[in-house]
């Protein structure tokens, strides 16, 4: 962990400001009510597949929604960095998987973190991976545990399911030290589907990538008890989990247009926005200014090969409420530009120098990282119900 | 300020890993040699042109690095927030341009700053914000002085040159208890000029363009001592800066592939990178991956409208020298994917699980702004000479 975060910065803070009215802007805005609703939807389809969930808490970086969206204070969650697992453990959570490919320069960390009793897995797709695994385990005298990455859809990191003699020769060198827990996929490409049909196929790919990568394990005499997959356009269209004993999702807690472009939510269901304030008008071009650019929206510009392309966000009233057809088309560090989404008969609302919007994210994974804090509203409520502390870094 | 910062994580830290070899990955790295070297090069630039330069502080947000390229501890000094302000004043600048517009709720800060003795000024374009600066002068009895924005290339804020019934206007509004500092623009229309003679004519037409505001607010009897234009593009393109007072640039200071794709720099003058480890490959897919992913590189694709798509950055080896041809051409939240150019008859180089690299930003602006502080090296050594915080949020 290479960043100034210590435990205090995890802390509930008091909210010193009381409305969305008198907040600084641009800041970040959690609908709560938004949450809890996307929250139980998962869950609600988990406990009806009957399968476990794993929620991917690289979303959120904070400690309050991950206790609201974990089955229990202790986990199971899933992380990005060591720096979350670092931080989810020091706040109780002892289940964690670190589902980004293990770098041997890391696994001090890991052995630091699992020698504390969290039960710390990595994940790895390749025989020099596993053998610094097995010789990190091996030195400490405690066998990490390694989840083996399966590629299910060409779209990163994995060993081809069928590719028997990669899996056996990464269990193999695993153990002679380590110990292979399982294996792993992550449907990347399904944010690329389009209808629900696709969404439904790219699950299917996923769940029969990891059944059969471990069946080969199994057949080979390694009992691989954890058979993980996961994205949340797959975790929300999956009909048959047959073999899968784990989901992983992050996004679902929030949404974003990304979501409710490929259809998985409608925008009504995304719990994040940025507050931000009208700072100019340029009245000829049909232009609005704010102060959120894209240091407070980010730069994803995950809608730009949807259907529709939402620019850097669509724009709310301060109560969460979408203006018809209106969008940020352009950023500028600090600023942000609202226009008419263009071939749209909409008007511009009458938004005077002061006034407040809230912009709805593209991604929220990306939004939330420029954010040290989450100001806690309640449905259409203005008033602040909490202030929760956000983290980033490595 | 609505970020939990505090002057302590100003202080300069002790570097506790002396080397890039036992740094984490992925973190921000910034050869000093190369910064003192764009320094030296703009603030020589500006001296024989004869005008102050006001650097941007936005790019860096480092204490550290902000003395090392003002003219003195004091400034002067351009910010983007007014967090900027208020941590850059705890550390001693006294003379700062906000350079964003202006909203009415900001004031109170503003004018806190103020109290203090920071000479703080303030931009904007509409007469609304002119009446609100002057009636928060009036109620604290100090006049907050105000720069009004000039719109030079018709890409963000701005008033137009030649509307004087608008600059009148709000020169007029001001009087009622604030002070009419003078005319600031930005050609951020130069990041998209192709060639020198391009950029020549976008610094002329930035120049022009105020000092044309400048006269029409003089004609009418006020004294606008300050004529303030830049951009790092039209900083190093202007051969006449006839009427200007001070010039403004911020990525100077590190530049980056943009302003190298757009011909103003090097690619041996950027000076920030971040370094990842290799943590797999995909041999048939010509793929390298790496622990830095956008969230580590930022989203910022910048060079993807210029003569050369770099995609999500330029691959160098841990002493900083580019691969040939070699690029992250994607990027997941902390998953990069090293590619040779599409169409180079270049080779992959051999990185092995474990292996550094570093990776060259197209923006240094939001690259910087993804990371917590910056592992200071010279030139081609791996020691580690420093590490400077830099801070984020508003």
């Amino acid at each position: 962990m290479n960043e100034a975060m210590t435990a205090v910065d995890l802390a509930p803070q008091a909210t010193t400001e009381s409305s969305l009215h008198t907040l600084e802007t641009p800041c970040l805005v959690l609908d709560a009510a938004r949450m809890e609703r996307n929250v139980a939807r998962l869950r609600g389809r988990m406990a009806d597949l009957g399968v476990q969930l794993r929620p991917h808490l690289k979303t959120a970086k904070s400690v309050e929604v991950a206790r609201r969206v974990m089955d229990s204070p202790h986990g199971p969650a899933t992380v990005s960095t060591l720096k979350e697992a670092t931080l989810f453990a020091a706040a109780g959570v002892r289940d964690i998987v670190y589902a980004v490919g293990i770098a041997p320069a890391k696994l001090a960390q890991v052995l630091a973190l699992r020698a504390q009793g969290i039960d710390l897995a990595v994940v790895l797709d390749t025989v020099a991976q596993a053998e610094a695994v097995a010789a990190a385990s091996r030195e400490a005298g405690a066998p990490i545990p390694a989840l083996i990455e399966i590629d299910c859809d060409g779209h990163r990191s994995g060993v081809l399911p069928t590719d028997a003699s990669a899996l056996l020769a990464i269990g193999k060198a695993l153990e002679q030290g380590a110990s292979l827990r399982g294996v792993l996929t992550h449907a990347g490409g399904s944010y690329a589907a389009r209808g629900a049909e696709a969404l439904q196929q790219c699950a299917e790919d996923e769940r029969r990538s990891v059944v059969v990568a471990a069946t080969i394990l199994r057949n080979a005499g390694w009992p691989c008890p954890v058979v993980s997959m996961g994205s949340t356009p797959t975790a929300h269209s999956a009909s048959n989990l047959t073999g899968i004993t784990e989901v992983r999702a992050g996004v679902f807690v929030f949404f974003d247009l990304v979501m409710a472009g490929i259809g998985i939510c409608r925008i009504d269901d995304i719990a994040l926005s940025v507050m931000a304030t009208v700072i100019g008008h340029q009245r000829d071009k049909g232009w609005i200014l704010v102060d959120a650019g894209w240091m407070a929206l980010s730069q994803d510009r995950g809608t730009s090969k949807q259907a529709v392309n939402q620019g850097y966000g669509v724009v709310c009233d301060i109560a969460g409420k979408p203006y018809p057809d209106l969008i940020v088309s352009d950023a500028n560090q600090e600023h942000g530009i609202i226009t008419v989404r263009p071939g749209s008969s909409s008007t511009l609302p009458d938004l005077a120098i002061g006034d407040r919007v809230r912009i709805l994210p593209n991604h929220a994974c990306a939004t939330g990282a420029q954010h040290g804090r989450y100001h806690v509203v309640r449905g259409d409520s203005s008033t602040l119900e909490a202030e929760w502390p956000r983290f980033g870094g490595w």
